[in-house]
């Protein structure tokens, strides 16, 4: 079980949003459950997610967490692990992959530190270790987000660039970042 | 229509995904499709927001790119764009909403630049007129995706951090982020 779903439930929810049977997205399926666990039964939380590769994912399928909704923040610090905690106090839980914990499962050790090349790996074996023993290879502890970050941060005023002509929040200066800082495209 | 859905259909996408029916995320929808209907039909695209309020939801409810496969990427800019590219070339189409266009519709107008305050405006009328008309305040143009972008970045030789003992790619440095940089949270 993750959370309310079969294994075979989740897999195809993981199937359907994420496109492939990711690995980390069923792991982190565990780690989302795992941290929902020790919070009180009727918080309402937001979650910070502490790697931006599949974690995302795991926390938009199970909980009412997005990207895009701003419940789901993501720190891309390449860490395994996610804080659930109360939208309001800041009280929450953190859930991480305990490498402490990995020798007694192998496949998901040599997965986890690239330890062979992909294709000389057993993904089958490493998808059955992970959603029959993920919740064992996880340790939780309790946090309090910082203030700084707990505070609701608004859009504030919108203006037009002078720039490109195109609105963007004062807060970010005088031009929109987009002309400040560079885009990431040409136009053709 | 927005994309093979019929309004009906989207705005309950939207609910179930997003938790309520926000303005940005119909808005985002058009943005997509206005740009989707640009790209060649069998173009495989990655996606890369301009602003991470709304906009990556509409993109994770309309294609097969998700902030945790990382098909999409979010660049908080606070602009209400998207780019569709093809992840092979880098050759795309960005779709933003043009302010120019905004003086027909007058309650995405106040709404886009805050003119009222929210409990003034009439949200079902700002729906409305977002799903009816949001195509026509959307301008787009061809790009090309900077090289450096493009580049598949993937995370690498994975290493035990000596501060906290949990994994991280080592190209981060000598220590996780989180212990260089700081946490968002305390222990307690």
């Amino acid at each position: 079980m993750i959370g309310t779903y079969t294994n075979e439930h989740y897999l195809e929810k993981v199937l359907a949003f994420h496109g492939h049977a990711a690995p980390g997205v069923l792991l982190g399926g565990h780690l989302v459950e795992a941290a929902r666990k020790k919070l009180p039964k009727d918080c309402i939380f937001d979650v910070l997610c502490e790697s931006s590769q599949c974690l995302p994912d795991a926390v938009q399928i199970l909980t009412p967490c997005t990207a895009g909704n701003n419940w789901l923040k993501i720190r891309d610090a390449g860490v395994f692990a996610v804080v659930l905690y109360d939208k309001y106090t800041g009280a929450g839980v953190r859930a991480w992959l305990d490498t402490a914990k990995l020798a007694a499962f192998p496949k998901t050790h040599e997965w986890f530190f690239k330890l062979k090349p992909k294709k000389e790996q057993d993904g089958d074996a490493l998808r059955a270790e992970i959603l029959a023993h993920g919740a064992e290879m996880i340790s939780t502890r309790a946090i309090q987000m910082k203030p700084e970050f707990l505070a609701r941060k608004g859009k504030g005023t919108v203006a037009v660039c002078p720039g490109c002509g195109e609105a963007y929040p004062v807060k970010f200066g005088d031009m929109c970042p987009l002309c400040a800082e560079g885009r990431n495209y040409d136009v053709v």
